[in-house]
């Protein structure tokens, strides 16, 4: 295979599976520099707020982004299915959904709740990554969709990392505060396995195998870019765009 | 008017003229650090190659962008007007039209035609950006889809400090690879007194000029975030994604 994953013939259901993890392997965001530093308890109180209001921009729209794959699944036992992320991040009334869970988190960091909801002064490479997630799931085919959703497959492993770091390394952060992570360790495998068996199912050529790898290599790319963002104005150079949020504010 | 271009009131024409000059004054990318670099002759020839790369996706998807304003405007005498931009972008056959004529300058600094055509080592960033352009268009109302073309009103500016700069201090580049340019100068405040009238026209309440105001305070983040991404991997700290153009490739 090519650096950039350009397939040269129809693969077995395995084989495509090895190729997607190979994709996580290099491309998701456990090796960006932000993460990183993250986990090696470099990152400022200041940092930190910026990763948790900017990363809640894309909690928020995972609802929709879900409710526009639910909108173009045909077959109903798949929709049940899909249903399930959206209660998972809504909630359900009662126990908390991972949008409010990541909102604790922002709090706890000390944001002030309507400004992180608000949204405003997230970056905007922010928003248009998070954009250019309800872009392709509504305009590519069902089957690149559900394949964008597979970085879940990876998500185990960087929250792992995440989660053990935090709680080490910065000690104004309390088990409480990242209660929006364990639930997600469940989830995020059961989901994994609905989607995977739905690629490997529906991907049975090398067309449609490849737009399999390349929506996971777009997804990986939306993540990734929104960790530039962050290290452009937070870390090096440091650089805020004009009406982002800057330490300091917001608190 | 609070920093972030909150109005408090309905304003005459004039007024919201002279607010919309406000926002290009702050926002338009005139002011970024990159664009800077460029005029002080300090970029190198692979980060103007890694410029005139990433721009070309801008560029080609600007007769998208018109089309799908077109295919909103119910008035056929600014439909007329509007149609000018798309034959300006993709030319009539003969005269070549800005994307060719954006070819040209990527060509005559060394890159090969296919690769950028191709837009595979563009910055996902970029493809974002561009992304969030096509999105503001088509699902903002018309008014907000028109007066974001009103970073038009600036061009001829940074046009003119982009185009001395470059034959004085980039010995390597001719007046012809830069023909990009100079048809703006004319298109553009052309366009723009289309664009202006029609919202001048429109926006009389403070919610419709509050709308138009951040439309225009959108594109120039569109504007800005593509800069920030060139010089968060080209320039400083220099951290190129996976996948991406780096100076070397394609040329």
């Amino acid at each position: 295979m090519t650096p950039d994953f350009r397939l040269d013939r129809t693969l077995s259901a395995d084989e495509l599976e090895a190729v997607l993890r190979q994709v996580g392997h290099e491309r998701y965001h456990i090796r960006h520099p932000f993460h990183r530093l993250m986990v090696e308890g470099a990152l400022t109180r200041g940092q930190m707020q910026a990763w948790a209001l900017n990363r809640y921009c894309y909690q928020a729209v995972i609802p929709r982004k879900d409710a526009i794959v639910l909108s173009r699944i045909e077959d109903r036992p798949l929709r049940l299915a899909w249903r399930e992320r959206i209660l998972d991040h809504d909630g359900d009334g009662s126990t908390p959904g991972g949008i409010e869970r990541w909102m604790r988190l922002a709090t706890g960091l000390g944001l002030d709740a309507d400004t992180v909801a608000s949204q405003r002064l997230a970056l905007p490479a922010t928003r248009f990554s998070v954009g250019a997630y309800l872009t392709l799931v509504e305009k590519r085919t069902l089957l690149e969709a559900i394949a964008s959703s597979l970085t879940e497959m990876f998500s185990p492993q960087v929250i792992g990392e995440r989660v053990s770091a935090i709680l080490q390394k910065y000690p104004y952060v309390d088990e409480d505060t990242l209660g929006y992570f364990k639930p997600r360790l469940t989830q995020a495998p059961r989901d994994v396995d609905v989607a995977l068996a739905f690629v490997r199912e529906h991907a049975r050529t090398v067309e449609t195998q490849q737009l399999v790898v390349d929506a996971l290599i777009a997804k990986c790319e939306i993540l990734w870019t929104m960790l530039d963002a962050l290290h452009f104005s937070y870390v090096e150079p440091g650089l805020v765009p004009p009406g982002a949020f800057r330490p300091g504010d917001g608190a």
